[in-house]
């Protein structure tokens, strides 16, 4: 069969699963990731038999050891994913809520119901466990899901993909709302991205290249972000023990992840005082400072930051440092070069705060915290499916309810129009 | 100036300009509008003069009188766009509402506020009303807009976007905030597709032919819908008398618009009395009538149906009819044939009522009601920028609300990540 009509049959097969899908109970859907969870840890050695397969394939082509541990289910990891789905089983059902039931003049009544949206693909690069982690969200959302992971990755994603698929087919329901796209074809995901009758979104999970790529060639719409060029603001009226704990933690606890600070910007009247401060406890934990000419005032030998640097996400222990004049210069400054994920302010002038929290729309902005906590589950979203910098849909980290459109439903007793 | 040069310098200063007006209070854009509404009608004979070149021109070409007509701006009309400015400015604002705030275990408070999109881009054809209707909208919505009308319009279009922005700059806010774009090149709709970093949203407005194109070429998210097929369902529990008002004024209220009735399905158990019923109402009205076998005979002298017209917007006087054996058939069908937009039925049968509400996935769900009624006013939303029936971001008719997304915004007081 030709890859086109492959992928085209399959979406058909998952657009009318997803049907009965969107109908199910939740006690049915939390009843299918209970076992879903269950089915992967009872099948613990046959995972890590074919992902033995991509790990010698990895070898093999001389991937980087780093590489080769994130494509590697372990036990651990297993029993992640499926306290994973277990989580996700616990989460409140987004389908069916009426946001909002209204009265119109001639006696008909116009209400909203929340629906999913249909077809969801994900495509994704490596790590295996985003195929059981996506596949819970949106099956729990009342979605079917089409998935395609990395190449390097396959025999994992195809033996995890059919455990799941085997675990909707005992429960009586359409296997069809799981697929796992796993042909060596490199032409699927290009296919995939034209049903735009049969798919209602996209959601790339990668580099760069990746979502670049689907997000030029998708006709149906993609959630996305490209990158998070993320800044924190310490004011002049910030609490600095606070601000070094709070830079300390969102540049160190995790650099390689979208939340972490790339650029610290300081107000000039604090500049003295805190930048040495900063400037140590950083260099402690080995983070490499490039700083503004201002702030090279301060602290002598920073290397020189270039425009270059305030436009990039490091993703390792780099830090972009700029000392700003007063809060307008900060917020230029994040218009200019910030990608709309994350922003923090820290401080303790009340009016600033709000100032700050109003004028700033990036997707998640913060007063006197860590950039760290900006992704689903530590905002109490319960789950994460991605995060999106652009507008539209959703704006931020998404969890279940974004996963999920809104139906009018009207209700009438025989009116008609004038 | 190159045009892509021109669009790209055009839209970064309604960039920089809705960052402004995403900040105004709901008096101050509630001002603008009261009076951008008082300049047009001040401004009455100008826009005649200007629309008199238009219509002279559209003459020249020998342009139907019909389409003439939509072109012309007659006092009424110039009324009419003014009293429309006045009904948004009295709608409420969505711009800062807090959706929900909560606390998480670690004492931070996570919440999300509605802010405006951005930028928003209107591509449409002919009637130069839309001109001030969008920028209404998207200006209380605290968007910036770049409007880009019909050709044939273009000397209507600039004059009442002159008058808009005369009426921004006396207020002291950015003209950049309302473009209008009436160069003649024919690639500037091209280029304004490829700027998503500066425009956030793009709607086109018009015939399917530019949906498309728009659609096709757009690096922009686009909210669109094709077609409206939209069907009434007769239900064996019908009040018939109610099913023959409402399926009148579905078909023949105005044919010509998206949320018409073009397909009416009835249940074999009460089309031998519904069908002639209706026949004969709908033909007195001038619907011709084209019929599935089953119909054909009951009433013999219908125009045999083919495949092609279930999949029919027929935007005219003509209705495809089809006896169904049951609501499961109906179901089909419309899962088959339609576009989502909007379906009714008719019932007295609580049961099944509540069902099509449930499983028939349409943007808008109607019992015992018109198809017509499907819009953004009527459905209370105050005032439609248009419908999607695409089911990203907005699902349905859209209003004000549909214009904006939102940011988290989180309160902390020093917490960092474990």
């Amino acid at each position: 069969m030709e890859i086109r009509e492959e992928m085209l049959k399959l979406a058909v097969a998952a657009q009318k699963a997803s049907r009965q899908m969107a109908l199910l109970s939740s006690a049915v859907k939390n009843e299918l990731l209970l076992k879903m969870a269950a089915a992967l840890e009872v099948a613990q050695d046959e995972l890590q038999q074919e992902n033995a397969k991509d790990l010698q394939a990895a070898r093999d082509k001389g991937m980087a050891p780093a590489m080769v541990d994130r494509l590697s289910l372990t036990p651990e990891r297993i029993k992640a994913m499926a306290d994973g789905l277990r989580e996700v089983a616990a989460l409140p059902d987004p389908v069916g809520e009426v946001t909002g039931m209204w009265l119109r003049p001639n006696g008909i009544q116009v209400g909203r119901r929340r629906i999913p949206l249909g077809v969801i693909g994900i495509i994704y690069e490596s790590r295996p466990n985003v195929t059981a982690d996506a596949a819970g969200l949106c099956l729990k959302s009342g979605n079917a899901v089409v998935l395609r992971g990395g190449s390097e990755a396959i025999h994992s994603n195809r033996a995890i993909g059919s455990v799941l698929q085997q675990t909707i087919a005992r429960m009586g329901l359409p296997q069809a709302a799981l697929q796992v796209v796993t042909t060596r074809d490199r032409n699927a995901v290009s296919e995939l991205l034209k049903l735009e009758e049969q798919i209602d979104l996209i959601i790339p999970r990668g580099g760069e290249g990746l979502i670049r790529f689907v997000s030029e060639n998708s006709r149906i719409p993609v959630i996305k972000h490209y990158k998070g060029v993320c800044h924190t603001y310490v004011d002049a009226a910030a609490d600095l023990q606070m601000a070094e704990e709070i830079c300390l933690n969102a540049k160190v606890q995790r650099p390689g992840v979208c939340n972490a600070m790339e650029t610290l910007l300081i107000h000039q009247d604090v500049a003295d005082i805190f930048l040495p401060q900063i400037t140590a406890a950083l260099r402690k934990e080995g983070v490499e400072l490039r700083g503004c000419e201002k702030s090279r005032q301060i602290v002598a030998d920073l290397i020189p930051a270039g425009e270059e640097d305030w436009h990039t996400e490091y993703l390792e222990l780099i830090l972009a440092v700029r000392v700003v004049e007063d809060y307008p210069q900060a917020k230029e400054h994040i218009e200019t070069y910030g990608s709309l994920h994350t922003e923090v302010i820290v401080t303790n002038d009340y009016q600033l705060s709000q100032q700050f929290l109003r004028e700033i729309n990036s997707s998640v902005v913060m007063v006197n915290t860590s950039s760290r906590f900006s992704d689903g589950n530590q905002l109490g979203l319960g789950a994460e499916i991605g995060i999106s910098t652009s507008k539209l849909h959703s704006f931020g980290p998404m969890g279940l309810e974004d996963l999920t459109t809104r139906k009018f439903v009207v209700l009438g007793n025989g009116q008609i129009r004038d």
